[in-house]
């Protein structure tokens, strides 16, 4: 039987477990990234296990998210990566350099390698071939001390893209096209593997836009082969060396198929507040835009760039609407720079922002109040903007310059012919020498912190019998930014957990800090896809500070359900949905600790009621790491450190 | 007897008053600007005044400041201030287009023109021979209503120039030399004139860097005269045709006169935390540099980017030491695009910003924690820059740059040759169509305002007698930041003066706030040149909301005190300075509104001690504006509106 290309890395980057679709498999890591909003959390972490360097072929520690540096809090974490990225022997990648995943795209990623990073939208590197996974902070940081990675083994759902993409159709509405059809759950325990004669239509930044927000799939990553079109990107990359052909095998068996006509796609948008409310953008012609954003590291290649700058040569945005432009590397800007495409950007009106992620993580760029906001980023989640009564809509670089320049929504009819798809240039300027390379041996580097790094506590181990009131019931598809929002003032934050968890589900509840202050414990109750979003892991860090023991859920997202393991928080998934509807906020459960096995069912008792039955998918190991505390409990136990 | 450029200015401009040293005059003003951290509050005063549309020549509404729209209130007083624009005659500047200043300049300054602006470094229109003055926002929309602005007639000082900069000396070095010799309270009551032979050597962004940092003189404004050197300035500018010469009579008298040898000026540096702390750049050589910014008002210019560029071509950054730069302009960004001068700067590791005010008003570019900042700004007040114990010093583009390369302070002799000083360009490409120019009828615009945008309150007229105790006292040269801090957090609240009240004096007495709240009203004494630096109205709003009814101080700096009248709060001068030490918090006082006299004496009583003799400088109808409760009680009550 032929192999996909996910079952070959998978089959060549083993060291435990049968590649069985659900099973726990453990794989070599051969890349790490971290973005500094997660990449503080995951070094002290990597410290706290003690080695001296990183055991990994390649690790990379980017700055791109708070990169306003608004208050001491932001450079000094700065510091603290760029001087513990020198002591271990991590590649540092100072702010205002660009965007992680597009500088890891440019630079380092690699085909048939595996890399995890600590952002969920580290599948980007699937572009051009590499097994590229979003993962929480301390998984990064184990997979940095050469330890395994752990996940369950996915199914491969093999995406046939044929025909070729037509008029203004863009590589986003391809994922568009995947989350209107498939939902953000659609993609869960699948890596999305892209297949058929169309891919080769797909210039390698456009693959990537499809990996990248693949991820709102709710998928374990999603991967393009690796075949004469990467090649070309990694010779003007100045990496030709770098590059090996990574194909399917041509009898290559797949646990499930999507198809895709390339031809049939029109341009698409994801209307508020999720990214899978996909409709053709035609439909809501006439909806005034106040806002466009084009940037993020979905979108902001030198491809999107350009393209934009062709449509705005010579046009001027109407007063009412502001465009905001957040190249995603140097590298990009400095080809802007040379082909003299920086000037219509200005001319049109718009703002050039700095290479960094911006706006899509409310890092300034809020829209105004209620306003309508149309961004090429990957994430539409309410508030996330920084406006709570935002209306975000994503769509590609050709669509949102567009709208822009009409003030409104409008049917791509109207928007004339487009222009020749722009390919990747004879040759792009380097900006390798931008990174800080670490030295041979680190021994001798000062790791500088400031007074807002925290060092990580140490929790309790799970007690006999977990009794608790649920503290909160929320619905379903919470995200990472429902449970900790981004924006400046929190995401400064990051390195201090007892300061950040002040800020757990504030957008949600106010009052949830303080009922679990006064509690001491406590059980959050959700619904379907619970922690579906970004990789953060602060997102289980704070309510284990607070004190939260469980989640009981219909459902859980991957990397969020790995982090609450890793922090030593139960997630367990109620067996009859229809409990959900019994249990309320202060409801009393109770759990016997012996009584929890591998994927077992048990009961809660409900104060005054029915029992409540609960699973888990949990292996034998994840259960020990939960009952020990979390992760570093059970590694420093088990003398691995 | 023959004239110089200030009172000529003056005279064709006196609606009343005797141009006698320290007696009130009133102007007809040409010009205004606004920024958006004021403007929100000079346009909503505007429009309680009631005309149909603005009555000076020109009338300008920058957004600068709050550019970084973190959450909906920014972009909502942005969206307030377009709309409030179109609807009055007001042409309107979106953000990104550059820096209120540095545009003015380039766009609208004209040679013997008054300008005010709610902007303490508007003098730098004084660059082109402009009469250009910062103003509180209330002031502003009393000129463009077209009332007089009333300021004290100042002594007008000549600084006779000699000579011609030498090697890296620059013209930020001519306005530290000032402030080292005079001090920041050295210009109160006065106007900087430059005359001599060395003039003609300074080209117009020279100038412009001189006369916007005489601000920190304390000075009512600096100006130069307007020569041929100006006219190529306006040519460069496509606007030739607004020019006109404008210089001193040969036999000009002046009250005083103050002389620089350019050619005997070397790099100067002002040290932490106050700009006339000047001394020169060798005697801190060997200080570890960690952060470097480059723009702002002050030092933004295409010569200050270019030269900046110019020195950077070719080398790198230390990886300890951050460079920051934020072109001026638009414009200013278009020609280094055009000569492909942005690659140099990102070759070199350095950061490109918006064009914005950036770091020098702590919206972002916050040092770590105790780093030693080198700006070409004008202010290092402590706190400011968003790092409470950063220390930030003050220097000219060329030095900043040469200390960013070397990661620290160096002696200039080791700079190597500067580069030859950059000249104006043959032409500059217009942005002229990026500003929104207000329709000929602006009645059927619709001003669109957001929820954090407050309507003013009215405030009480004053007592008959005025009793309240001490709630604060502070030392010498507190300036507008101490009182209410900038940054993007409170200053995203500058349209909504309750929720920015609470943060007055927060950063030197957390109690403040709460202490005031207590007891309803209360007194602040102060120390020397009271309330220097910005001409943040808000720093009088806010007290005034909180229940200050007076600030009894040695000294007070000339736009705070405006501000403090306007808002209807007593500002009373100890006649004794040594009854500073006798008046502690808590202290209660008591004045009886009818003892108080313009210019006169009287007694405060003290608790349990002798009585406190105070004084004032205030005119007849200053004082009718204080105990109306504020000028717009006050107008309203002259029924002038």
């Amino acid at each position: 039987m032929g192999q996909n290309i996910t079952r070959k890395i998978i089959g060549a980057h083993l060291l435990s477990g049968e590649m069985t679709p659900g099973s726990e498999i453990g794989l070599r890591i051969d890349q790490t990234l971290t973005q500094d909003a997660t990449g503080t959390m995951a070094y002290l972490q990597f410290e706290a296990i003690g080695l001296d360097r990183v055991r990994t072929e390649l690790s990379v520690s980017y700055v791109d998210h708070n990169t306003l540096q608004m208050g001491f809090r932001n450079p000094d974490d700065h510091r603290y990566l760029r001087t513990v990225a020198a002591r271990y022997g991590v590649v540092f990648s100072p702010p205002g350099t660009g965007i992680c995943h597009q500088l890891h795209l440019e630079n380092f990623a690699r085909p048939g390698k595996t890399l995890i990073g600590s952002d969920s939208h580290t599948p980007t590197a699937g572009g051009v071939g590499s097994l590229a996974m979003g993962a929480g902070g301390l998984s990064v940081a184990l997979g940095m001390a050469g330890e395994p990675y752990f996940i369950s083994m996915p199914k491969v759902v093999r995406v046939l893209l044929t025909g070729r993409l037509q008029g203004w159709a863009a590589g986003k509405d391809v994922i568009l096209e995947l989350l209107r059809r498939l939902t953000v759950k659609g993609g869960v325990g699948k890596v999305f593997e892209f297949a058929g004669p169309g891919v080769a239509t797909l210039t390698v930044p456009e693959r990537a836009t499809i990996t990248n927000m693949g991820a709102e799939l709710g998928a374990t990553t999603s991967i393009f082969p690796s075949d004469e079109r990467t090649r070309e990107f990694f010779k003007v990359m100045g990496r030709e060396d770098e590059w090996s052909e990574l194909v399917a095998d041509a009898d290559a068996e797949y646990d499930e198929t999507v198809e895709i006509d390339l031809s049939a796609l029109e341009p698409l948008v994801a209307q508020p507040h999720m990214p899978d409310r996909v409709v053709p953008v035609r439909e809501l012609a006439g909806l005034p835009v106040s806002q466009v954003a084009i940037g993020s590291c979905t979108n902001s290649s030198y491809a999107d760039m350009k393209t934009t700058a062709q449509v705005l040569a010579g046009r001027q945005l109407p007063p009412e609407t502001d465009l905001l432009i957040s190249p995603g590397s140097k590298q990009v800007l400095k080809m802007l720079a040379a082909e003299g495409l920086v000037e219509p950007l200005l001319d049109a009106g718009a703002r050039l922002l700095e290479c960094s992620c911006g706006p899509c993580i409310g890092m300034g760029g809020s829209p105004v109040s209620a306003g309508v906001s149309v961004r090429t980023f990957n994430r539409n989640f309410e508030g996330r903007s920084g406006t709570k009564d935002a209306q975000v809509y994503l769509a590609s670089a050709q669509t949102a310059v567009n709208l822009a320049l009409a003030g409104k929504f409008t049917d791509p009819a109207e928007w004339g012919p487009a222009p020749q798809r722009v390919e990747l240039p004879a040759s792009a300027p380097s900006i390798r020498h931008l990174f800080i390379f670490p030295p041979e041996n680190g021994d001798g580097v000062e790791i500088l912190r400031g007074p807002n790094i925290v060092a990580l506590e140490r929790f309790e181990p799970l007690p006999a019998t977990v009794r608790a009131a649920v503290k909160l019931k929320v619905g379903d598809d919470i995200t990472t930014d429902h449970i900790l929002p981004a924006g400046a003032q929190i995401t400064a934050l990051r390195s201090n957990i007892p300061a950040i968890s002040e800020y757990i589900f504030s957008r949600v509840d106010e009052g949830f800090v303080g009922r679990m202050r006064e509690a001491g414990s406590g059980f959050i109750l959700g619904g379907e896809n619970y922690g579906q979003g970004s990789s953060r892991e602060h997102a289980a860090l704070g309510p284990r500070h607070l004190g939260v023991r469980a989640v009981i859920v219909k459902s859980l997202a991957r990397i969020h359900r790995a982090n609450l393991v890793n922090f030593g928080i139960l997630p367990l998934l109620l067996v009859n949905p229809e409990d959900y509807d019994r249990i309320g906020e202060n409801s009393v459960l109770s759990i016997e600790t012996a009584s929890i096995q591998p994927g077992g069912r048990c009961e809660m008792t409900l104060q005054d009621a029915e029992p409540v039955e609960v699973t888990n998918d949990l292996t034998e190991k994840e259960l020990d790491i939960i009952k020990a505390g979390g992760l570093l409990n059970y590694v420093r136990a088990s003398d691995r450190a």
